[in-house]
């Protein structure tokens, strides 16, 4: 290995370093087991609802202490033991040779092997198994999402990638946007002149406000979640709210989905019960609200019947329990309408950078 | 306006100026014809199926002579003749404003005027009504699409948009790949030392080919499609293959939806058979074919019914009735199951840049 230029690569190494130390002690585990003549087993933190608890101090879902047990001495657990130790095996060698992949890319490397995964769904399964016995996001281990978002404003980051080591770019240098593939979320966050992060749900809109230089006029850097964020968008969020002391606001159409968008970079989903690096328990939702629409006299659809279900099924969500995120809930389902962000538009293409975000921005500061 | 300083603001400003031109001509019809004392009118060519044929000369398919009249005097036809000069009329504002839009916000905007559109795609069919009285597309009136695919490679732009004028970007400086949105849709293509471009269907393979250095072996340009092409990324390809002389090759999932994504962008679509500027009718369909799933004894997925029926639908299509088009339809059908692009990670993740594409822009010479 070289030796390290600079921060960033030091800081890449260090991580890197630290996840295959961590995989040589899983794998140590192995050969003890099996120096002592016994068979290999490891434990699995269970993933089962009755485990997911939502902890209100971190403000996340979190796992409880059950945990299941794989064993090669059961027959049973044969199968998804030997799967999880050659995935074991092939991040180590992802991490070693710097190659990207995908969970379909997983699925069928597989093959080369002979493991035996049934479909995709089943060596996914594996894959988020593997995250919660490493507690790592499985991000680390090489293994990304085929969903990109995307991020505009004043921010300098420096790339690690093979090929990019060292080399920096600001992100307000491509008006369209950088897209957040695994170059943006390995690199280090290096310098911003940026007071504040924006996240809206719509790329059409994120154009809007790149155009009307929100970027500048209130020192964001724009982020466009492309509906719901994917994880390496809220991992982005993460890291712009924890290491560069960034507060995030949220903008979602108005609708019960675009709520629980909002609510999902705050808090995660309980999918992601194993991981802590997904998370803005401080990012703030701040529009549009159920009572916007009557305030802002929005143009309306009416609510379908899955969007009313789905209402009710929040309010069993303990996180919408009290505040905005249960008096929106109840308004939505009272007035039965929903209403999107172009909605605006109706005042004017610029009516919602010019009025409709600076009165949120300065309510976000006393929420 | 201000003086013109370089080539790209001098491009972009005489297609603009052109583009007004066009919108003043028609819109002075208009006056005359209510100088006149008559009721205005005009000709919007038909778009109907049966006035959409297949042109084997521009291997496209394009709207026959029929034209519909929109009379201001016929009380069925006031309201989309209403609706369609107060598009130009917005159109024109917004190509003077240098703003960009799409077409969510024109539906939301008509509201601000009170122009009465039932629904968005009641505003939507008007705006393709337009795009076929002048013979361009949306996108030259600044109405963009929500969907966003990428780039990457040794291609230099110049940028016209408001606040970039005259400011040039290199396309391989961010190894996630650049967004294909306005700014670069509207950049001028400056200088590339690429040979090829290769337009590929999915995120995963774009970043798996950027990390192989695909782009440096075999001096190209490489194209997320993220599916089905937006129309800015077809229009883009068309551009490196005329402006820059490039030749394109597609590579797709071994399906049928990958087969006529390919012949998309080859030939465009029956719905924009008025335009021009969507095509790329050397483009070539350079994998993954039927015929490459026995050869490469590749993973496969069963088709489903929808897959067969969509490959009797297309049997029908005149651009499918030679050559490989219909050849791979046929064996599809035959062997009734399906591969991704992924399937080649069976045998190592870099076995499609190493030994299938090499092997696929070697045949393409002989297409």
């Amino acid at each position: 290995m070289s030796k390290p230029k600079n921060n960033a690569e030091k800081v890449a190494t260090a991580k890197r370093d630290s996840l295959m130390e961590l995989l040589k002690m899983e794998g140590s585990k192995i050969y003890n087991d099996l120096e002592k003549g016994q068979f290999p087993q490891f434990y699995v933190p269970s993933r089962s609802v009755s485990n997911i608890v939502y902890d209100k101090k971190l403000r996340q879902y979190i796992l409880g202490k059950s945990a299941g047990l794989r064993s090669s001495r059961n027959m049973a657990q044969l199968r998804s033991f030997t799967q999880l130790i050659w995935l074991a095996f092939f991040a180590n060698r992802l991490i070693q040779e710097k190659k990207s992949s995908t969970l379909r890319d997983i699925y069928y490397s597989s093959q080369a092997f002979a493991i035996d995964f049934e479909d995709q769904p089943e060596s996914d399964n594996i894959i988020v198994d593997l995250e919660a016995v490493l507690a790592r996001p499985r991000e680390d281990l090489h293994i990304f999402p085929e969903e990109r978002s995307s991020v505009f404003g004043d921010l300098t980051i420096e790339y690690t990638v093979p090929g990019y080591e060292g080399r920096r770019t600001n992100l307000s240098d491509h008006p369209d946007g950088y897209l957040i593939g695994p170059s943006l979320s390995t690199a280090e966050l290096v310098d911003t002149s940026a007071e504040l992060v924006i996240a809206i749900e719509k790329g059409g809109l994120f154009t809007r406000f790149v155009e009307e230089k929100v970027d500048k006029k209130f020192k964001a850097i724009i982020i466009d979640t492309a509906g719901q964020a994917p994880r390496s968008t809220r991992n982005l969020l993460k890291r712009l709210n924890t290491q560069m002391k960034l507060p995030v606001v949220i903008l979602t159409d108005g609708d019960v989905y675009g709520e629980h968008i909002a609510m999902v970079i705050k808090s995660g989903s309980a999918n992601a019960a194993h991981l802590r690096e997904l998370t803005v328990p401080d990012a703030k939702w701040v529009g549009v609200w159920a009572s916007d629409i009557e305030k802002y006299k929005l143009p309306t659809i009416p609510m379908t019947e899955s969007d009313i279900k789905r209402i009710y099924d929040l309010q069993k969500d303990p996180r919408y329990q009290e505040g905005i995120w249960k008096k929106e809930l109840e308004i939505f389902l009272k007035i039965k309408r929903k209403a999107e962000l172009e909605a605006f538009s109706k005042y004017g293409l610029t009516n919602i950078t010019d009025k409709y975000l600076p009165e949120k921005l300065e309510l976000a500061k006393s929420m």
